[in-house]
């Protein structure tokens, strides 16, 4: 009954068939027959045209997409919690070239655009600060919460009119576009490139990049290469996004791993410390009753002294998740 | 009739089978059991302690070996035509932060004592040129040359004398191997790291950096979690690395191409540029005669104006690679 | 009546004469007698052995200091309002190639070990997270706050037992060793590197890295050209050095910038945000006083809404100073 | 009897009296009076607008001007023999955030529209490559030798053609310039920015960056603060370079540098191994001969083997050197 993560869950057999079915040999790289139906799929997705490149990692999509919105003598807005800032070992400071990340406050690991500006306003425009060039928001953020579509068009005007990028990192995007019943593309709001996370959501080793700006695409094309990020047998990373594209396969993942989130939620309601809106649960838990919970055979990750982090994956059953929120309650 | 490159070919049975194992949920990262096993598997294999780390390409593998070994301030001195200096997007200069790539020159693509010796000699000592820290050799090399274990003995000896690293890219280990007919750790020789290359030779993603100075592979863990190289579903490398080395699947596959290579070959002999100790196979063909083969259905890269590089595979079919021959022969 | 900062004043007329009496030819960059002679004159002043380079700028000498302690994949721990984070333009991401500057808080921009620890300590001992390998503190800090020899031995004492780098940005080293009054040795203790800085304190363009680790200068040496910053008549910095040394004209400086301080401040002690330790004073200010003050013909920098910075120089004249210190206590 | 290189020479007078009419504080950086001129004086020289920069060393001008038009992943076509290559300690790999330099051939460290194409022409326009994005020409070369407009011309061409930005080194520019007797505009032609040399021709520590493009020196500004070149006390560097345009300084210099080269060469035009078409003498002597000339006095580097190279500053005297050509002839 594992609950720790998302990202280490199986992979759905449809993408398994698809990683077969791109078995026989085909051009390198991505010169490759699926990889050239890529940005005509996600564009149908997003109702736009896009480029789209593959990458093996959600750290490699953010970091390349930002490299293209970003000089090494600039900064990006994101979130003090974010993943960027937090678990990436360092990584934009070394895809960036030593772009600095600015750290904004906001709960729930969003920002708005007043905690955005609180950041970059104090910034004097002259060359002993850094600049900010880019901003960087998460869909759905490090606690599980989601930007509504009027969040995210309130950013991107903000960032429009200080001439910033704007990236989202969607390594959970589709749990957010579940949660939002809404588009995929007012999910993503107007971006200029989001990393759409297919890892911890049925795929074994593809994320997509989608640029909604295509000139982005041709700067990081030659990045990612740079950057060993270019797999030779790059048709089953194709192969694994179409899969997840097909008969909304994507979605329908993340519906499963919300609704087991809700389900371990319920039973939690007093003690949950966000809302629920993707897959990821943050639970008020003292010491002796993670103790009780591990004993029944859960596993989560520990949050800080009094708390616990339960992450539902597509895979997760939902009996499991069911009992496990009644084990909560009845603490 | 595919003979464009190996680096495309299909994925072996064996590690289909690998993957498909590896499919239950584990811990994410390297903290899977396939990952635990990787040091103890190659340290049989190479007869000595080692510390293995996956990555999913050949780029990266070189990049963050190099990396360990050579501060931004140095120099890796390689061949002319060595494939970190031609044909990996610069990602050298990413990986090691704009240190400085030293050619040699050497028939074949092989370096020697002396030909680094021309290239590192005349450095003066002083700050106002880039100083060597570590030599990059290929095995087979980009011609498809293998390295003797004595070749390699003289290069790590300088090596040492010098205080210089040594690196050994193996995208095409196994056929050298597989040609010399030498265990594992004598095609290897003294260096200090091996990129071991399995995409090319039936694996579909993963290649593993060996270090035979595991404090090197101390550096590359952080190295390649930041160069966004640390993929959460790890088992799925680890299951493929695990799969090649398997009762010497590595060693089989690479003979086969190898075997086919000699077979096209055989049709050339008068043709050949470099002699066959891998799968590759150069041969000086005029545009004309090209043009006659690939109107006989056969698919290969030209090699400048007057000369053709064919590749054979793992799953080369060596009947066709006979044909190819005597369609050779023939012309 | 400038008293906008220390770092645009005037050249001493000591330093003029070396500088003259530098001129006559002699070898290039660092090959010089006169920078030839700089470890012997400033280990004569720290009273142990070093290792010392010049260079132009404080920014170039806390950044090549910190490069030759900290990886590009590692973080420095320095003040939130420390000037390599909030003044040097991003410096320390380039020259550090990306590595990460670790935020403390404490009072009068000024840290402790236990300040330390609250950054240290959380870091997860895993490549998800940057890990530290140096700290950085200010002498005297960015308000004008001198670290006494007690709290250097501490933080020396934590990072020894952490295995970090401890380096010292002396910009205003000076002023705190002249307000401490104790040997130079004491006002640096046992840090690995020191930015001596001069140009505040009556230098024209020579600020000295002095490494008490001579290993860390054998890097830096190299770091130093590669950054365009080994100056071809290199004996004009030296001799720049050696003139602020002579006869501790370095001491006699920051002394008389120190007296302008506290004249300044003798007018003000209800309104000082900060003890005056060095040669700095931070002063509550409304936006109509500051007004007033302007209009009687004195510069300097507002410090937010409701405050003002005045900085003494050497060559400040006392009486303006106190002349300005009783216009604030008449306001 | 000096002629080891014009980079140790004496600082003119006129200079001198500079710096000290700048001494009274002014404010900091470049927001002096004096580094305000710069534009203004500078465009008069070339006649166009320009903006300008000041440096402290030469390798710091080359590198930032490049940094403003090369991306990390991209690639600058430069001499095999030139001083970015050669003599810089690898600083456009730190400025350039590992770029590559693409080595081209020519006589005398010149390079024409044809060797540009032998590098750039081959390369693939695939991701696998690394892309040429500037071109950098010196004027004068490594070997003293001057373009002419004509030739500048036709590299600007190309460079425009194939949509590169171009990039003069400029260290001996006045040289070039008074050799070949055209005005400033014409010795640099239709480049993107020029690093102008001063501190070999009477200046102690400022070079210009002189940026035709404006645009560029708007990213340089914030690149120079990053990479600590931006001075505190700028109003010296500014005064060193007004100084040296004030009634064509530069150019007297250069004169005076140039006639004592020619005066050395007139004894040895028959071991000379180029046109002498700035300061720098190359000369083929044996050992034998150089132990001679030593023992007379002079001082010089060798070059090579068999040759060595003699350098007139502008401070070097007329007489040594007819003497020393003199001696030449004897030999």
């Amino acid at each position: 009954m594992r609950f720790l993560s998302d990202n280490a869950a199986r992979v759905h057999p449809r993408v398994w068939d698809a990683l077969r079915a791109a078995d026989a040999g085909d051009a390198p790289y991505d010169g490759d027959a699926l990889s050239a139906r890529l940005d005509e799929a996600f564009g149908a997705l997003f109702e736009r045209e896009v480029a789209v490149l593959w990458v093996a990692t959600g750290t490699a999509a953010n970091c390349l997409a930002l490299s293209a919105m970003v000089p090494p003598h600039g900064g990006v807005v994101c979130h003090r919690e974010a993943h960027i800032e937090m678990d990436e070992g360092g990584a934009p400071g070394f895809y960036l070239h030593g772009a600095k990340l600015m750290l904004a406050e906001g709960e729930g690991a969003k920002i708005t655009p007043g905690a955005i500006r609180e950041v970059i306003d104090p910034i004097r425009d002259d060359v002993h600060q850094v600049q900010p060039h880019a901003i960087s928001i998460t869909q759905a953020s490090e606690y599980g919460r989601a930007y509504r579509p009027d969040e995210i068009s309130a950013i991107a005007g903000l960032a429009r009119a200080r001439g910033l990028g704007l990236h989202m990192d969607g390594a959970r995007f589709a749990n957010a576009a579940a949660f939002l019943g809404v588009p995929a593309a007012e999910a993503a709001g107007d971006v200029d490139a989001l990393s759409f996370g297919c890892v911890k959501n049925g795929a074994m080793s593809a994320e997509a990049i989608v640029f909604f700006d295509p000139a982005l695409a041709d700067v990081v094309r030659y990045r990612r290469k740079r950057a060993g990020h270019l797999q030779s047998k790059g048709r089953f990373l194709a192969a694994q996004l179409l899969a997840m594209l097909d008969g909304d396969l994507w979605l329908e993942n993340a519906r499963s791993a919300n609704a087991a989130a809700q389900a371990i939620a319920e039973g939690a309601s007093e003690r949950l410390m966000h809302p629920i809106e993707a897959n990821e649960v943050f639970i008020r838990l003292t010491p002796a009753e993670r103790e009780t919970l591990r004993g029944a055979g859960y596993q989560f990750y520990d949050w800080g002294a009094d708390a616990a982090r339960f992450v539902a994956a597509w895979d997760s059953d939902l009996g499991e998740a069911s009992t496990l929120g009644q084990a909560i309650a009845a603490l």
